[in-house]
């Protein structure tokens, strides 16, 4: 139970109503009390800080001038929205965010009626909330909904969000889209779009006039809230006549205020007041700071996106005392290695540099280098326009954000056979981030695209020689997918060496059964087999390596044996190795018992990967109980 | 052989090096030949008329000012690219335009290294020219090679378009844009940036005026190439100067010229060979008419996007004299007959209500019906939007470019169990539009989506009653796939019947195999039986309506028979039916015989369905020589 003494008007909110009650005075130590509450609770359960820090304004003011949850809030990235579901009812039960059975790090409609739409991938915001807003007015012509998207400057760089924008003008909607703008994004900002709202402060003059005017026409009742034909003809007189620069929003029907501050929560409340009436769809510019009102985190937003477990007092940082890298680490410092050696090498990310640690090859060479912002269809797109000049592009990307790229990688890379490699990171399941941000799809949705290899490396070394293979190869598109977290070891310093493509390799022995694993998820068979060994159990031990091509020596080898044979994956169950596996077998007339484990077909939750890899049956008791019951 | 007396220009241009020995007053003369030729041609041989013609001009003076293929130009969708064909080698290849063995529709670089890139989905061009312009400059400073991109402003729309535009001024590049401007998608065009584009003539005063002083400042060389700094800030001081209205391509940091007519083939040379030497990216804005100097097809530019074939004298198209609907129709007249009994029912189509038929609804109920233009991510996220609010939203779109929105429908749709209907037309082959447009991947992209239902109408009845199943339903996203082509009959007064999902049906018994299929290949599937009973062998037959969830008494059915099992789809071999059906048949430990028929896993082109059937072992022949090679 919070503290009411520490916390005497947070702990007085148990939903938006009770917001709505207090004195609009008494918002600034509302938010003061939000932001440490945030501090104290995500310095003991790590989880996004600098972001919901600086959203902690605009949140307080949204709840309290809109009539939530009637009104529809949609966040764009749940990043932002700690505060908001603390003050939804979910502040006590934020002590379990993130954790199994414990509320979700992102708006989740399942959880709360607060939370209208999905929001663990960026740029959706405007699109769905367009679609909220025009149903509203399709199902009752009369009814006064409020619809507000709240989205990032960096998010807004999408094409989706573009899409959105583009059609927000087409449809009678009273969409409000308050654009959060902390000049961030995970990394540092990219694309023309961010350097042009860090400049619109250029025409403030003009933007805060005609602010002015509207406020002074609509209180003296010359602007009805239907009064939208009057608006824009007065819009379009005010710019004739002050000579003000059109801007990019005004340019798609989309009425444009601001820039204001976003920490001014009673001018927020203003504000909002004063627009959210007004029909027609319109953008609140706000100006945002990430990581506002902790010190080192705005000094430092970036590694303070989600810093883990820190010292409130202090901000000293928790890391690891883990010398072992992680997958990531072990891509990024092999990247920059053979582009030392290969000038025609470049590498892609899409406002990950950090999270794929591309940032190691940008630091050594940042002119072939491109971060090109939140925009994964441009970064797979922009490769192919690379790969075709000849260039050997390097796509770094978490596989459920590729799944953006979907099109872009079968229309402007596979077609034309060109050499791009897909170094998928955060494939299979992620843990704490949930059910947006699991990588179990890959498999499959690559799978079927024709002249695409799939690689899986197992262990740190695998995953150099992969890419060093993927990169000697320039035969059409080569993908590697590898997991968040740890590798097994540092092995920068062993020399690389060309894998075989489609080729796998034995582990150990056995006679009992044979067990086939693709990734670092061998290390969990190797455990299972273990332990059975010890109960007279023998299982030999393939690790993949490549799902297409698939290795069918290795296949012809197993079925040989005739005894079950048992396939192990961090992917979908649907349309990896396992569905490969019996392909394979039922065209080859093969009747040697399969059995495949992977993770099932429906959505999965957050939790630590231990919990999760026992839901799925994926970790080494499970897998053990099922090579067991195979042998019986 | 072209006839060098109707053709005297064209018929001496075998590539671009001829065209620029042209002199520039004869381009007019040979802009007509083409326009004859391409009327010609196409009057016999059917393709995409209207935006070829629309775009002649830019070709020739494209190919004119550039050295091609040296200097590329990426085009934005081929169906402006048949005069680009003409110029470059393949006149007299033309008459081989689409047809299997023949050259292709869409650019195609194994067809011709003037051909850059892929160009069958649209807004692609701007992130691949990027991609390769910037690569020009890695490899070698010093060279001058010019890249363009030609876009339409319906293609400009699409999100892609808008991320490599925001990307665009990131890195060093002379990237030039043409935005071929009609005015026109396939359908009319929508969204706000295309009324921008159309209003963009407000500013021409200051657009051309800063264009002629540009020209001026270069010819007496105060502009060198390379004075990017010194454009940029003689363009501020102008709008200073001037007042002008700041353009949202400008506000993206990219230089814009027009609007400019093109048509004017001397002007456009003209303006080319002045602004291609410009450093940094720039867009140049012409105007352009679909279906210029065909009467008939300016007219009425949607009809003539592929109008079939026509008299080129009279401009009257051949209609097919079938009164059996497309597949298109009976989906487009049930969409409208179950709309007019649920207010709930709305439907949404990226740019295609006639190619869907969603025209049908649009006429009949004009709010209901939302064509957002070539976005086909918001085209899902807003039906999800629209579903969360309780409406039931129809999406009607071609399963190749479904791709596109392929996150959309993972995180926007299926996370959320929303009840979005996908009508997915032109699913397997296409025939003539080839590689690029097959719906080939749905199945099996779509399969690993958990909680999506599959379902494929083997006619024109059960179509019709899965779109009334899946509008009953309101449980989660359901699929329906569907050809292109006509259906089987007109159904359309049949009664609706709501059909279990998950639930095939039995066509016909047999005891010496059993073929299960999905979709309207059954009809080639029973043509095949038939062949076969005729020399005594004996197969039983199921359409499968569902491949998801799978009808496992059908499946129980059929293994209980003990006799090989031959499923038929027209979808990938991979990630489809057969694999379904060898997934299941491994895990229940069943021996039974399966052989698997479908797309390989190969890409394929363009020829008729029935040339493509047969390459793909799809037709009627293959299938009965299949299922008694298995039953032999």
């Amino acid at each position: 139970m919070i503290d009411a003494d520490k916390y005497p008007l947070l702990s007085r909110i148990d939903s938006p109503a009770d917001l709505r009650r207090l004195d609009v005075e008494s918002l600034p130590t509302l938010c003061a009390e939000i932001r440490r509450y945030l501090i104290t609770e995500l310095s003991s359960n790590p989880g996004h800080f600098a972001s919901s820090m600086g959203s902690v304004e605009i949140t307080v003011a949204l709840h309290y001038v809109l009539d939530t949850p009637e009104d529809r809030i949609v966040w764009d990235v749940g990043h932002q929205a700690y505060a908001h579901k603390l003050l939804t009812g979910r502040r006590d039960a934020f002590h379990g965010n993130r954790k199994m059975g414990g509320i979700s790090g992102f708006p989740t409609p399942e959880e709360s009626p607060y939370d209208t739409f999905t929001a663990g991938h960026a740029s959706n915001s405007i699109s769905a909330a367009l679609g909220m807003s025009v149903a509203a007015r399709l199902k009752d012509n009369d009814k006064v909904r409020h619809t507000v998207a709240v989205i990032g400057d960096a998010s807004i760089s999408g094409g989706l969000a573009f899409e959105g924008l583009n059609n927000a003008a087409n449809t009678p909607n009273n969409l409000m889209i308050v654009l959060n703008d902390n000049d961030m994004s995970i990394d540092k900002n990219v694309g023309s779009l961010h350097s042009y709202l860090a400049h619109i402060n250029t025409s403030k003059h003009y933007n805060s006039l005609r602010y002015n005017v509207y406020r002074f026409f609509r209180r003296i009742h010359l602007i009805g809230d239907n009064g939208k034909g009057f608006v824009l003809r007065f819009n379009n007189a005010m710019k004739s006549l002050i000579g003000g620069q059109q801007n990019i929003f005004e340019g798609l029907n989309i009425r444009y205020f601001g820039p204001f501050d976003g920490h001014d929560v009673r001018k927020l409340v203003k504000v909002f007041n004063e627009i959210k009436d007004m029909d027609g769809p319109k953008i609140l510019h706000l100006r945002t700071v990430k990581g506002k009102g902790y010190a080192p985190a705005e000094a430092d937003p970036a590694n303070w996106h989600a810093p883990g477990k820190f010292d409130p007092e202090t901000g000293v940082r928790q890391t690891g005392n883990s010398t072992v890298p992680k997958y990531q680490d072990v891509f990024g410092q092999a990247l920059t290695a053979l582009a030392a050696e290969n000038p025609r090498i470049v590498a892609i990310t899409a406002a990950m540099p950090t999270g794929t640690s591309i940032s190691v090859m940008q630091e050594a060479f940042p002119d072939r280098v491109f971060d090109v912002g939140i925009s994964e269809g441009h970064a797979v797109t922009f490769a192919g326009g690379l790969a075709k000049e000849g260039l050997l592009p390097v796509v770094g990307i978490y596989s459920s954000f590729l799944q953006r790229a979907y099109d872009s990688i079968i229309h402007d890379v596979a077609i034309q056979h060109l050499p791009v490699v897909f170094a998928i990171d955060r494939a299979g399941l992620v843990g704490e981030d949930g059910v947006t941000h699991h990588g179990a799809f890959d498999l499959a949705y690559l799978d079927v695209i024709p002249g695409m290899t799939i690689s899986a490396p197992s262990d740190a070394e695998s995953l150099r020689n992969l890419l060093y293979t993927a990169i000697q190869r320039e035969d059409g598109p080569f993908a590697i997918r590898y997991p968040r977290g740890s590798a097994d070891r540092d092995a920068s310093a062993i020399p690389f060496t060309e894998l075989p493509v489609g080729k796998g390799r034995k582990l150990s022995d056995g006679t009992d059964a044979v067990v086939l694993t693709l990734g670092p998820i061998k290390d969990e068979a190797a455990k299972a087999i273990a332990t059975l060994a010890e109960k007279g159990i023998s299982a030999a031990h393939y690790d993949m390596l490549f799902l297409k091509p698939i290795d069918t020596d290795i296949l012809k080898e197993a079925v040989a044996m005739n005894v079950p044979i048992i396939t192990v994956e961090d992917g979908s169950i649907t349309g990896g190795l396992g569905a490969t596996v019996a392909a394979w077998m039922k065209q080859n007339g093969i009747n040697v018992p399969l059995r495949t484990l992977g993770i099932p077909d429906k959505f999965v939750h957050h939790g630590t990967i231990a919990q999760l890899r026992d839901l799925c049956g994926l970790d080494a008791k499970a897998i053990a109980e099922t090579i067991a019951e195979a042998t019986a």
